[in-house]
């Protein structure tokens, strides 16, 4: 006799790690955080509102069932030590690049893209990163730290070199973060001429994608760390997802979201949605 | 000496029976909700919300005040109990058919648009029924099921034949809800052409409306069984209505407005207004 | 290298069903809910809840380290589908007592119940049932229904027979309930010296404990279908449980959690602390 | 055929005016609260949480069918006047007691006692006041105003004159406010000697209770304009009610239940319970 | 020794009363609600949120930290008191104008308003008002009160004489006032030719602007007195502020923030950030 | 002219720091939160929640108006730093210290509690802590960390030597906590007979008193960190702060408030009752 019982992975994630090429990993680290904290829950979050949705895409016209996906779970993190996290964070990278597979981090707050970018740069040199933000998170330091979900943009700078950046969908930081995204011209509109002039320029790179949150307007999705109004409709990302498809990916990560100040848990349902957009349209068929 | 006391019927909706042409009828069923239950809130949260609203519409650029309006109040229905139910909604729709009266049915989760739809094609056998919502409803079962709020458009088509449905704003279903739709063509495109040529197409035949309230964005209206990203703004719907206007509407019924998921109260707001607006667009001057 | 993650089971219910005695089992089945529905979600928030708790009780001075358990997780059930629900509960207990195991469910509403006893009185005959519940659920029918969350308990005086009910901490019914358990002798006091007498009564019989979590106070509780203030403290509970302790226990369930009622998710953190307490109290040394 | 509808007044209380010797009568005024306003949306949440809870009383062993009771609804106030909103109130009392009927008030802030005071001492010019409340109220001004919700039991001894008023469960106040009540004697202790002895003094007098619902523990309900810790249990009150059972009551109200506070709902359950239990212990069996 | 301390004032408005030409002022008063009250609670969840944010907009290309601002905190008023609390709010602003500073009122309820215009005017004869407004507050009275914040318009209109009054974004009235509003040629389009119109016609006349909430829609923030469906995204406000920029700004108001009605806080942020960009569009280069 | 305006700080602390002999200070560190995060929060919510409560306590019969406080307000620290923050914390301690006043600090986490305690007992070289709390917090490490709120008690037991600490209301830990507390004889039962020989013990020597909040029953507290069940009552918590009124206390603070976890507001207003009530308690007549 077998009894129909309901799994706890993200949806349609329930295959054998060895024999999956894409692979979720939860790292529910939110040390950084400066306003409001709980980025920790995330995670857990995205994967318990998936089995409220689909799996197939209407927009991609794909669905999750074509492939063979495993679900990690969540890392277990030292609480407030932020380099033991991040140390956690980087072995487990390690391990699935190890093993060639794709890596889709679920966060936790912004920093957590650091070390995960660190050890992709590793086996791709010549990585650019697409930042999908609301936030530059380009200052120098924060209170006085270096290493910070508000400094954490500046820092992969540093490590990639000149021109290894872009970002979309920006909308706040301070004087200095602005005239210095002016310098390494990072910002790129999100038009669909801009887009489609940014594939161009990056096709045959490797690329990986962070999404924070909270580029999407506050009005749906008000559970994440620092909401921001102004920001990109549910179709404006889905656009932006589409003009970005022909890249060659090598890795995403989707980060910030703070489901407890969101008691309608449609956050955590349009995170989800997210992240199964970024699948059928990023990891479906990797060229690396 | 005359007291002013607050009444708690849907605002201006307080003729008697006898003297009304539109009756609201609550139908506080929710035994098929997927996703989280609620639903059977919906019907007395419409009701209070309604007395912070106006009863003029800037949009049609009518009053409520016009009309005669009785509001019967919600069912007591056997809760868990779907067959029972069920009949308890055929019941009171086959009274206020009975008498000429304009159907206007409050959920409860959609499952209830089935009897009511039953009732009426009874009267009207060439009735086609437009379907506002989020997703396609079009299931053949769920969860060994052939009798729910995720199939009960596959049963309204299999009780009204070919030819006889409209989907607009869906965007979410399975995979074989969408080839389902397409054999049928049953989608059709939110924009003006298309809903014009919609319009030619159903004049002169009897035409119900349902509108399942998570057709609107989850942003504005989070407050129902299913949020899905990516819905129509309240302008698109005003829009829409105005489009829809000249068609031979003989009832309609607005569902799932699940209002203690939203703690803003904005949903049932919403869902109040919603339900003035379609008043004033389609009950107006029934021409059947 | 080995990685530490989270587990999403119960906490230290990680042991394989082969090599455990006590088998933890979901039934989110909340069809029959009178007031307010969402017990479907009981059994995973207690789960989640659970990683916030120690697995020691400073009551008891025993560890769930101690014991072998597993969780099978939830159910998945036919949504509005009473019957097909109620006989998939029924093929689970069936299972896990084929297997001598010890069963431990977690609703969804109080109808789970139902099925779990008449599966355990083929086995234990003589079986008597503890009730500790705010609501007598002693009705005749409710709303035309006889099988519902309100009349289960009277179902269960049909199965078991005469004598065979206990009540703890019942406050809430109609008058006629009250005039029926007054008859039956069912309701007793939860003072010392009643209690004591009670387990006198009740050695050498087998007992299942079925708790209704409405019958703590709605202060520590309220997270629950029809929460009714005047119940037990956390305390008063701990104690009845500790006077309990001698009987022969062969199950027990734990229902009526709703956790979206309560934001601040005390309701779940303290269901899962009393199914830590019920584990050691009840579950420890089995005698069957 | 007769459909089964479900009513929007306090549970039973659904007899005409005319044959009914118990009125319920809401005044949603808030226009006086110091902290947090809504208590105008008080009356409305108890009639709706009523309909979650039985009309039979295991304290009391009596059933709200026993008797005959009309509710009257809401009266509509203007908003902000609060000299046009207590006249309001006073014209409602004065038909009520003009057609000698027992007027239960809802409020609304703690304000509006003192017009339904003064209406009742006209005719019953012994009237004593019993105030069951967290705060003094017998401020001689505040933030420059004589009648507000901080000094209406000031005004009503001003009204009453001297020996007219006790004081149940006062947990907090000015220095002076505490100086006056010694003076004036006016605070008893809830202990059951202390009641006893308060019963046999006032046998005889006419007795108006007013209950700030402010009195119970912010635990169990802290949807209140000024939650005050280290209140009363459930249980707490009840005993308390059962004390004054003896008295000669002629009136009651329940003010300053504010429920969109509590999240939770359990605020308006149990103040409708709460409502459901003085009905039956204080207008049963009227002497007046 | 000096520590790093959170400041409690609006961000970056630390400067002293004396060197700051621009005045922030907190206005509590919510006795006029007609739906929600806790507008009081507005002006100190403005200042909270605004923590939370940059003081840079990249929207104007200018930083709160070029000026010289000072918070006056919060009024304390009498509550519900309207006259007492009204004159309160007068007294402050005329203190502000008389030392020739430029007044930033945050309300409290839209009532605040009438004082506030009315002490401008003596100044600045031939005051014009644009009202950004969900609600035309045209009405002649409103619950038989001529002041209140429904009515506060039509008030401001008797006082500033005919055709000073442009309404932009009005959304919601009764038929009459919408009628009034035709006849008074009040309501403009907020397409960008209409408002340039508007721009040029008012061209070197002293303006006031009051902006209440409510125009923005309830998606983004719901934590409004009385929400209304179909209003303004942020973006849409942002280009119709760049559009009124080289109007002659004499001060401003932000009215009807209800923080308690929006568990998720965007609408305090929302607001906050709003603030900022009304200071560096209209409080930055003064022509007064 | 003076206007009266809202202070912003701890109701009734606004003495300068030269002439105040008591100092609050808010320490907003919640980095080693294991559970739900927030306590950052903690101290702005208790000073925004005075303002709803009274100066006067009825327990103790004193107002704070009878002393001087001044309330440094929060420091500002580095997110997610722990060395800096905790030296930051330090420091201002020290500064309070030097000056020979009383310290009270308000969390944030408990691991503030270790650097205050460090730089009291150098003044102090016999210091006794008494720990007021749920949790043991004697973990020798915790997730790898041996410095964190989970092992905070265990380092101050380090640093303070045998015999110098008393836990009360201890009731969650590991067994291993239990075994070492039962060691050390730091757990004293709170019935008032152990209180008084625990004064009796401690008389003459400098005691400091840290109380987590979490030590109250999350029925009344339910926006704490780590909610346990089966707590103190409030009026518990009032017997309990008076029979160790006569010790010699040289500082303490309040930790663990968690605000966001408390939609209704109450855990914050209870923290600032309790906040009165110890300064009254402990702060009136300083011994040393």
């Amino acid at each position: 006799m077998k009894l129909p019982f309901i799994e706890q992975n993200f949806i349609s994630a329930s295959a054998p790690f060895k024999e999956s090429r894409i692979i979720l990993l939860g790292c529910p680290y939110d040390g950084s955080s400066s306003f409001r904290p709980g980025a920790r829950f995330g995670p857990s979050a995205i994967r318990k509102a998936s089995w409220g949705i689909e799996t197939f895409s209407p927009y991609f016209e794909r669905d999750l069932g074509e492939m063979r996906i495993h679900d990690m779970g969540d890392l277990e993190l030292p609480l407030g030590e932020k380099e033991a996290s991040l140390r956690s964070v980087r072995k487990a990278i390690r391990k699935i690049l190890s093993e060639k597979k794709f890596p889709i981090s679920l966060g936790g707050d912004h920093l957590i893209t650091l070390p995960i970018i660190d050890e992709i740069r590793r086996i791709h040199p010549d990585l650019h990163l697409v930042q999908i933000d609301a936030h530059a998170d380009l200052r120098e330091e924060y209170l006085g730290e270096t290493i910070s979900h508000s400094t954490v943009i500046r820092r992969v700078v540093d490590l990639l070199g000149n021109g290894k950046l872009t970002q979309l969908g920006v909308r706040s930081g301070t004087e200095e973060e602005f005239r210095f995204a002016k310098k390494i011209k990072s910002i790129v509109s999100t038009d669909r001429k801009s887009l489609r002039a940014l594939v161009r320029r990056l096709r045959n790179r490797p690329v990986y994608i962070t999404l924070d949150l909270d580029v999407i307007d506050p009005s749906l999705l008000p559970g994440v760390g620092t909401p921001e109004p102004g920001g990109l409709t549910f179709r404006d990302l889905i656009s932006l997802l589409e003009e970005l498809q022909p890249l060659h990916i090598v890795g995403f990560d989707l980060v910030e979201l703070t489901p407890d100040y969101d008691p309608t848990q449609v956050s955590s349902l349009t995170a989800s949605v997210i992240l199964r957009e970024m699948i059928l349209a990023f990891a479906r068929n990797p060229k690396h």
